[in-house]
């Protein structure tokens, strides 16, 4: 763990920065946890935390896609926190049924020792927040998990295919992330079977 | 530019979610603009996109240390979109003052063409936090600068001295810039002022 600078700042309870600091140093390493999908360019692999910028974005810009009355600010708010589990437990391929079994609890230990750098209060709100993404139950975590689900979609359709090729996913294993953009957002879901069904006419995906 | 998929989405507007998807795919190419400070751990540069996550993460842990009524959902809002203009105008380091002059210039047309790809009602509403950044005139933009202008610092205190030592940066130099932090946080600024004594102490600094 990175200890930050041993300075004092007066004004302020020196204890509670501190933690603070530490956490925003700890996510740092987000910048380093690859991801499988390529840039929309193809030029490299894609970092957690760059990912999650552009969800961030992307979740504000098709705001207008969630059911109404959804909270955006609080989608954006998970989407900025979703991967951190991951400077721990590393990327899971959304696709490796293996690494899927053990990813829960590896996530789970992650969470409890990154969040707890934080403030005590702070940690909860944190906890809370990946707690309610991962559990897939309110209209924001369902909309801030389609948004996820469709962005390495978008990334594959631009790279020739990309990690669909590469690992031979079949048409049906997509379309079951698909189901998860639909719940989260009809119209994103729709564009997401559009976009799977033009990839399956360019050879982009394996037969199941 | 790159295109979206030309596939249609039935029961949307096509011509407004081919704009927002143009303005998703483009904004993608943030992760590949370098600034120059590396991440906390040395490794290499960090890119504007994980940058801009990093902060917006940022503002959220130390939205305490905001004036009191700082809408903390407008302050992320503007960090997740306030590089994007360098897309086009490339990043400037922030004591290059030769490339400070014509940087207003290019990073305007920038935001011209890049906000211009979002549906117009969106653009409108893109650039308006763009010009409010720049600006720095309300309290969430101060805050958001603050922190924009605090995060260079502690990668370059936790890479021994970082762009400082690279460029022969003074003492002096650093505290125009932290002047801006407190401008936008007292707590921020003070923090800011302990960090630049000790890296004072250490050498990273040059004499003015």
């Amino acid at each position: 763990m990175t200890e930050p600078a041993p300075v004092f700042t007066s004004g302020v309870d020196h204890e509670r920065l501190t933690a603070q600091l530490r956490f925003v140093l700890e996510v740092d390493k987000l910048k380093r946890i690859l991801r499988r999908n390529l840039l929309i360019d193809g030029s490299r692999r894609e970092n957690d935390a760059e990912h999650s910028w552009h969800l961030a974005v992307s979740a504000r810009v098709f705001a207008e896609y969630a059911p109404a009355g959804t909270n955006i600010e609080h989608v954006v708010e998970m989407l900025l926190l979703h991967d951190i589990v991951e400077i721990d437990a590393g990327d899971t391929f959304v696709y490796d049924t293996g690494a899927s079994g053990s990813q829960m609890e590896r996530e789970c230990l992650a969470a409890d020792r990154i969040f707890a750098l934080l403030p005590s209060d702070q940690a909860v709100h944190a906890r809370a927040l990946w707690d309610e993404f991962e559990a897939r139950e309110t209209a924001e975590a369902r909309f801030a998990k389609a948004v996820d689900r469709l962005a390495p979609m978008l990334a594959n359709w631009h790279t020739d295919g990309g990690t669909w090729v590469q690992f031979g996913v079949s048409k049906d294993q997509v379309l079951e992330k698909v189901k998860i953009i639909s719940e989260g957002s009809e119209a994103l879901g729709a564009y997401a079977v559009a976009l799977i069904d033009d990839a399956e006419r360019r050879g982009y995906l394996g037969r199941s």
